[in-house]
């Protein structure tokens, strides 16, 4: 399963007044993974909605917190896909402090395949050598 | 000029580890008044962007911080319009506490009227009642 | 189990480009949710945090979506304590839209209790008529 | 007057159902800004606020929009200080598309030096040299 790795730098904006980052920004987080798993696979995320009109909707998302990030900390993600349906598909993450490689949090997100219309349909051949059907047995 | 009143209170999520509330979110909360003012002169921000194609799309943004805002407080933002053109809006802010009344910030945001491709337009006679023209002399 | 209910409308701000409310936002609005079952029942979280030093930290967040809120929905927030240990707390949600009451999104937020250090602490005895203990048998 | 380049790619959390990046996350990038900024000189933001107790309280901030950012667009913001007395220092931005190096935006934040009371100070000496007085004759 290929994982592929984001870098970014937590915004000031990002914290609270806990002085750490705030719970749900560690999902704008898992987005950043799955834009740059598209770019590292070979396509677009962009252009798949844009131009094939194929929206991947969330319909699941989970983190588990294990230690907090702080303002101007570095941030490695790590996202992989770990389920690939014919009209679903599960992306995985690891997030850590990009120093020390510490694992701070952990998710996951589900979503399925949807046209300009938010109806399911399947996902495009186009697509599919890029999110191998996985075997669920 | 007809002013608008919103109330809202400060969320978690809004504060930063300064223990206030990040200074962009202010925008938020003049667009919320904008919303507001809108729905209390009689009409729908949603409808005229969804039913008409205008959207009032930000040019120049401003505000102008006093004191701090910190979470929980509760918040009164002003409204009104202080200048309105053929092709722009301006709308003008005061965000108070609600409590004690005193300023957090002054805030302006001027708006061009544009058409679904972003083309700037005249604004439709139908929303004129609600933008009288001001004089600039 | 006391239920509480908050009421919210959706912000242009929590909008994104698929012209939906972007999924990390429903997490802003669980922590809603929280703090006015903390008004509701009697004390505010606020001052948990200031007055007491003690922090309900997140460790686990998940939302089930399912059907999209979209720009200036009117939102009900639906919150109540689904368990409640000598530590933790985990705190339910459903979110509905307001006017024909359809299911949004269901979530959970699981907390431990937290002092300032961020250590784990039983929480006081001041706070536990708020949340007595559940059996978990 | 030194100028600091950052880059970054919008976010799909940065997006509104206009299809263009919501105004108020211009601010969250000058925020990028000035603490590449601080970098870039010599010296982390986080390190002045957490070991010296000085914050640079924003006072007014102002952007001007030019074309809009969307989703997946590289950006570039280059940052300078446009003005620098003993308790005040003045942020000047560009905000450019990087690839066609088009203008998105320009930017101005005026901050006070406080100490960890709110209250207004002096910049110390040990940060003067990073932000040399300008003359306002």
């Amino acid at each position: 399963m290929r994982r592929v790795e984001s870098r970014l730098r937590v915004r000031y904006a990002e914290s609270d007044q806990m002085g750490v980052v705030y719970y749900a920004n560690y999902f704008v987080w898992m987005e950043i993974g799955r834009v740059d798993y598209c770019s590292q696979l070979g396509f677009e995320y962009r252009d798949m909605e844009a131009a094939d009109g194929i929206f991947l909707v969330v319909t699941d998302a989970r983190c588990r917190y294990r230690r907090a990030a702080r303002f101007h900390d570095p941030i490695r993600v790590v996202t992989w896909v770990s389920e690939s349906r014919s009209r679903t598909i599960r992306f995985s993450y690891e997030i850590r402090h990009a120093e020390d490689d510490r694992l701070l949090a952990t998710g996951e997100t589900l979503h399925t395949v949807c046209d300009r219309d938010g109806k399911t349909v399947r996902l495009p051949e186009k697509y599919r050598p890029f999110f191998p059907l996985t075997s669920t047995a």
